[in-house]
């Protein structure tokens, strides 16, 4: 395990849904946020990491919610680079109350994709020393996704704002798409357990995207969603949410 | 003048847009949020003034900007209610840098409305008096706003994260559809220089809008961009931005 970066954060109103309570998007540019500082302060910010022809991409989520930090509430934010490989490096977040419970954990698989070949490139060392996590020959192997059946889906736009500073669609964005088409009854009525997603091609700005979803109770009593973000005939994203009815 | 309250505000990657500079619903939240800290400070939060039956709303914005805040930079955001006379309530917002120099300045109109008969209902003494600021004759006037010509739009769904804790669209969303309908080139190519906006009528969640603009060059040789944001045949928001090229 890396070296921790942590930084506190009190969560704003516009930070929350209307059930007071911090949403997904908000949680994962903070969470991003912090790890840009943990670059910047170990002199590996996006512009070096430029600098050598590369660009870091995130390819997979996990996350689990204990607890919904709530608007006013004083956080701290977390980073720990955990572990890489010769192609990802896994990262952990936490968002700990103000006595250290946790309260939500994302683990995020990074890459780093050839700024010219737009094609995954090895870790290269000189990126990655500084954070002093440990090199593994083991690549995890998350859960698969279910796959949505059925055809209901709303459009979406990406629009200038969903645009990053590094000129991509934050990845925070496609939360947004995956949590506003279930609406509002359902989203006022139920709690993100956990999230599980992967991001497989980008979308640009201007693109129109589809956001498909299938609501399901599983065998075991759990409501899950399932989710495609679709741009044209390709997948560019797919996520599996459980749920708790409030 | 009333009571000075401030807070300071590292500016979020996030929070930015490609050009690396704050975007205008980032500052208007940030505006808000300081505005509702100092009342809830002051005892007067959300939940006070709706025990009385009443809400804020925000009938109109007058903002000019000399610099837009920068990525990473840390800001103080200050607010103050000015002046208030029977109908409406006159408070301002400061962004300003390390040195103290004014970036932005916000100036706002709020008038509280019946919850019961969603009409505009008189200031209370019971809500503003903590706020220290000084009762008025007056009522300003502002400069009418110009309309949009022609017929370019975009359309614009309210979305869940558009609908803030007191179950309203909140008002940095009109400014997202305002400014995203001028499209990538002209916003990376543009700064505001200051914004007038009047809200007229409130829309819902699951509301489809149109985002009505027309760009001119006036006769001074100014750019400024008209706009309209209707839903059906109601107008709901105008608003009328000055520009300058990069």
């Amino acid at each position: 395990m890396g070296k921790k970066y942590s930084e506190e954060h009190k969560v704003a109103y516009y930070e929350c849904d209307v059930t007071g309570q911090m949403t997904q998007p908000a949680m994962l540019a903070v969470a991003i946020e912090i790890s840009e500082a943990q670059s910047a302060a170990l002199g590996r910010d996006s512009a070096f990491v430029q600098s050598l022809g590369v660009t870091w991409i995130i390819t997979n989520y996990q996350i689990t919610y204990n607890r919904l930090p709530k608007a006013l509430e004083k956080i701290t934010v977390s980073t720990m680079a955990m572990e890489y490989n010769k192609f990802f490096c896994y990262r952990n977040f936490w968002l700990t109350d103000e006595l250290g419970n946790e309260l939500v954990k994302i683990e995020a698989v990074f890459a780093l994709m050839s700024l010219e070949t737009r094609k995954m490139a090895a870790v290269a060392e000189e990126i990655i020393a500084p954070y002093g996590s440990e090199k593994v020959k083991k690549i995890r192997r998350y859960p698969k996704l279910t796959k949505v059946e059925g055809d209901s889906y709303q459009p979406y736009r990406v629009r200038f704002y969903d645009i990053d500073n590094n000129h991509h669609v934050n990845n925070a964005v496609y939360f947004t798409w995956i949590f506003d088409v279930l609406g509002y009854d359902f989203l006022a009525s139920h709690t993100p357990k956990s999230t599980a997603i992967r991001f497989e091609k980008e979308v640009e700005y201007g693109n129109q995207v589809e956001s498909h979803y299938q609501i399901v109770t599983r065998e075991d009593g759990a409501i899950e969603t399932r989710h495609e973000i679709r741009c044209g005939d390709v997948v560019s994203c797919e996520a599996n949410i459980v749920w708790e009815a409030n």
